[in-house]
């Protein structure tokens, strides 16, 4: 059976998450919609599930159908349906055994933070606006910490009985204006919650709360309770996913 | 009489545009009832009046009022008001003979175009997305035409009796983004639509439908049945004002 990959970007403002979910308008459900009526009912895989009110610059979705499909009909068509809050950046026919997420080797994410007093009308929708100066020099020393394989569960939401080992490549923020912080993560996966589990305590951190060197202590300690606290969703993007 | 300026950001989307208008949600509207609560009631200058659903990143605003004013708490109190679809950038007293419009030498917007088949969410409010390639090199040649003293009648909306002479300083074409055009564009002033008719103008050149030079020649007929059109508002950001 032929297997189709999609290439997708969307504005997390107004879905309830990427996973469908009766009564809500999600990612997932409002793409399987549209895709229906150019396939036949389909099931689709995804590369990372986002979180209600989180972005993706490059989502990847793959799924397959005995329909032969025209690719670029579908492409068109999605992005006429569903633009501008949701683009179709590709639509190809890939090996039989592509899978969206079980193929994926890793992925990338990228989350804002404005850290000055005024609010950014532009960056309102993919950015925290916090309103005082971070001291992204400690935020860099404490995320070095992560780098590496480590159990994160005092960074994840609870999973009952999955692992929360994850390999993180890289952690880095970095001044994309005199005003804006990012914050730039590569892992092979993460669990849920965890960049924005990862942020809330970076910018304890970063306002000069939280020692950097605290950061691996909280690690150790497995414990969510002890990291607790979430950043706003809005801030967080999918902004890549690898394969092989 | 102390007189005061005030540095603002709006995104248009949800505005009937800056001018105060009866019965409509507008920029001055907004903040000027604004405003009156902390100064009681003032009239306000603007440096550029934009359409609806023209941005401003950094749009200037004076005002002279009897009251003494705390201009920090006029700015915390503006943001937390109006942000973040509107934000304060900076408000201070100024000399008592500044004018956010009669002082101002210069102004400069660009216009953001998306020539690529999908749609960009994340740009979707604050550029045009023209679903086909452009030829910025064509785009430029074009372009060089408008710089110096004209009489831009052909890209004026008629205001009876008033000079349609400007003197625009540049008028460049740049790739943001491999498939993100930006024009941006320097004049004493705009006079209405102005940088609209010129869009639509520079596209139909872009896109290969006329050429580079026929832009003279419509410069010169003065008439704005000649160029017509105006590119839509969305993509327009005024995104400087100077002052001597």
């Amino acid at each position: 059976m032929p297997v189709y990959r999609i290439d997708l970007a969307y504005d997390g403002t107004r879905f309830h998450g990427y996973a469908r979910q009766p009564h809500m308008r999600t990612v997932q459900g409002v793409l399987e919609d549209a895709l229906e009526v150019l396939t036949g009912p389909v099931q689709t895989f995804v590369a990372g599930r986002t979180d209600r009110g989180v972005h993706a610059a490059a989502q990847v979705v793959s799924f397959a159908t005995d329909t032969p499909v025209d690719t670029a009909l579908i492409q068109r068509s999605l992005n006429r349906r569903l633009g501008p809050e949701m683009a179709v950046l590709a639509c190809a026919e890939v090996d039989a055994n592509f899978h969206a997420r079980f193929s994926a080797t890793g992925r990338a994410y990228t989350y804002l933070v404005l850290d000055r007093e005024s609010p950014d009308p532009f960056l309102a929708a993919t950015s925290w606006h916090f309103g005082r100066r971070l001291d992204e020099g400690l935020m860099n020393r404490a995320a070095e910490h992560l780098v590496g394989e480590h159990d994160f569960a005092s960074f994840c939401r609870r999973a009952v009985a999955r692992s929360t080992t994850r390999e993180v490549r890289s952690a880095v923020w970095s001044r994309r204006r005199s005003d804006l912080l990012a914050f730039d993560v590569e892992a092979s996966s993460f669990c849920h919650q965890m960049v924005r589990s990862l942020v809330a305590l970076l910018v304890e951190v970063g306002r000069g709360r939280v020692p950097p060197d605290a950061v691996a202590g909280i690690l150790a300690t497995r414990d969510r309770e002890v990291a607790k606290g979430a950043a706003p969703p809005h801030g967080l993007t999918l902004v890549r996913v690898d394969y092989h």
